[in-house]
């Protein structure tokens, strides 16, 4: 085990090293650096693996996944730190409105691409549905680099990715409830929307400034070492996230929430610079190098022509939909491309639709190599292409 | 998985923030609350555990043990990195003769106790040789601590337990060779020495000021982030310590190397900082938290005489043999007891050897419980005893 333990932390680690320095020295974002090394890396163990396990398979079996897991819990717990509430609390409104938009022109595009290649109703709506979610970590990894996450523009594009995931994890429960059970189970919706209402108005209730100031008084009289109060706040991050996670919500955003409320109280003050220390030194270039990781490169050898409109839907269909929200909202021009821009990334939550539609032959493998595609490609140009927007 | 790994994470981490707290408290080193909240958290949830695992086995399959390990890296890597290397090379005669002296005495205690009570040779041996290797993460957590790691003494008492550790090693591995062919394997062995001596010629060699202004010279020329650089140091450690784990030495005396040798690096300067903040915020309270889960309070009430003979001998062994190694290579009296009552721990090298002596029917499981005693008391008496010597 410790071989393969410490071996594999290493080539990671060496990829993540090699990753940022060709970054650096091409002036683009680390995450990019660090994925596309990951990518290598990931294809040249699947080529000189003889086993037939794919690299997704190997990963799992890994610790290194464990760690990618951690890695993308700080980064969300950073995000919150990092933020500045008053700025988030302001806009929320163009925040819904940008993550509602953002939901309905790629759900609707994908829709009827689907429709227009002759799949199946219920098909379509997979595909529809795989196109919603965004990628937080991403854009939260750009931000972050650029120091934009306190920032009224950084707040509307954190706000809305919260949404988007919030909504996402609807649809696709409801998609997963029709198909194992032939009809939307309205209960188990319905304690899921209550609860999750149930956890954002604690999470304000703590956030709110007397409620705060009551906790600081408390917390304060305990004195404790920087490495004790990290632990204690690293402890508090979790507890967040496991809640969370059994409500049907993500990890992230439970480690985001508790991000935003330890932000507020005085006696985590530093907090934020030992996370953000402990996630981007260790944790989360393993996560971002993992990711790069599966992306498999043979996908593209079958690449069809769906594959290809389904990314340029993809594209389009976050970039309209989120900068048209982002303008109704007074944004101006360049913020709204931002906008739009940073909400191109998809993540993981497709894949648990690919697994469960290929289980009921819902979508054929070639759907779902072409949303892996989009996945990788929509993934791979956000970085750089938010950086020179934003640089502007 | 994830439900198990997250709140498996928040039952460590409360119990590390619970012992810290109580550490302060009682002004004892944050070790001993550690150690005893861990065994506390161990012991009620065995007791809850309905399996038939003990919490070894438990551990052995939980993600909480990589982590673990994970912190004995970063706690020798961090005591490397702290270590005043002038110093060090000064003492390099004391902490030998320390170290040969700390092994001859318990050894031969063991040995007589063991024939005493009518065991035979070979088990003798097995017993003797249990009460060798001290635990260098105890103190090198106690010196951290205090701050004393770079000091004169600091440097004795680690060169000494690194130096136990080898003479530990060679020593089981003696033993093994031994019980599984009838003879010393004298190729292997000697294979074994050589690389040692590679390995640390190399390191040697490697901390040369004029090696090190080269390799300074070198890698000044790379520009780099904070979090890059913390990578990147990590990585080197990583790769020290799996050669060294391959070699047959263990992972943590690769980490304490490569602290040594990275911190004569001025590239790395602002390392240590770092590291020792990833360590303590995170992965080494694990380290101590686990360590002390699997102290097996059960073991208590089958305490027979021979355990409470084993436990002096083994505390007088290294008292007495350490103390008089530092009182001859001119140490004072109170150092010459710090260093004694330092390397008095005992940790995880025995449990291969029980492991082995009980599937061999060389010791019994009275024998195995009494050499668990004494680790379990050992570990716990010795922080409190050195903070108490060293800061008078």
């Amino acid at each position: 085990m410790a071989f393969d333990f410490i071996s594999s932390i290493i080539i990671v680690f060496a990829a993540a090293v090699a990753g940022r320095f060709l970054s650096k020295k091409f002036k683009q974002p680390v995450i990019l650096g660090e994925l596309i090394l990951g990518a290598i890396v990931g294809n040249i163990l699947l080529m000189i693996n003889d086993s037939a396990l794919n690299i997704n398979e190997i990963l799992e079996e890994s610790v290194v996944k464990d760690i990618a897991y951690i890695g993308i819990f700080f980064l969300l717990f950073t995000a919150g730190l990092s933020l500045n509430l008053k700025e988030f609390k302001k806009i929320e409104m163009s925040s819904s409105i940008v993550a509602i938009l953002g939901v309905i022109f790629p759900f609707i595009l994908g829709y009827i691409v689907a429709i227009w290649f002759g799949f199946s109703n219920i098909t379509a709506l997979f595909i529809g549905t795989a196109l919603i979610a965004t990628s937080i970590g991403v854009k939260a990894e750009v931000l972050l680099e650029l120091g934009m996450m306190g920032t009224r523009l950084g707040s509307l594009i954190m706000g809305a990715a919260v949404i988007d995931d919030i909504i996402g994890m609807i649809m696709i429960t409801i998609l997963i409830s029709v198909v194992k059970t032939g009809h939307i189970l309205i209960w188990e919706l319905g304690f899921f929307i209550f609860l999750t209402v149930l956890f954002f108005s604690i999470a304000i209730l703590l956030t709110k400034e007397n409620v705060s100031n009551i906790l600081d008084k408390i917390l304060l009289r305990i004195k404790l070492a920087k490495e004790s109060l990290l632990i204690m706040g690293i402890m508090i991050a979790l507890l967040f996230s496991f809640i969370a996670e059994n409500i049907g919500l993500s990890v992230i955003i439970g480690a985001f929430v508790a991000g935003i409320v330890l932000g507020q109280l005085g006696f985590f003050r530093g907090l934020k610079d030992h996370v953000s220390l402990i996630g981007g030194g260790f944790f989360i270039p393993v996560f971002f190098v993992t990711v790069g990781m599966t992306f498999d490169f043979n996908a593209f050898f079958r690449i069809g022509e769906f594959a290809a409109v389904l990314l340029i839907v993809a594209i389009i269909g976050k970039l309209v939909g989120c900068g048209l929200g982002a303008k109704l909202t007074k944004f101006d021009n360049r913020e709204s491309i931002a906008t739009g821009v940073a909400m191109i990334p998809r993540a993981g939550i497709e894949l648990i639709l690919i697994r469960l539609g290929l289980d009921y032959k819902i979508i054929t493998p070639e759907i779902s190599s072409a949303i892996v595609i989009m996945v990788i490609i929509t993934t791979l140009i956000t970085p750089p292409a938010l950086v020179k927007v934003l640089r502007k």
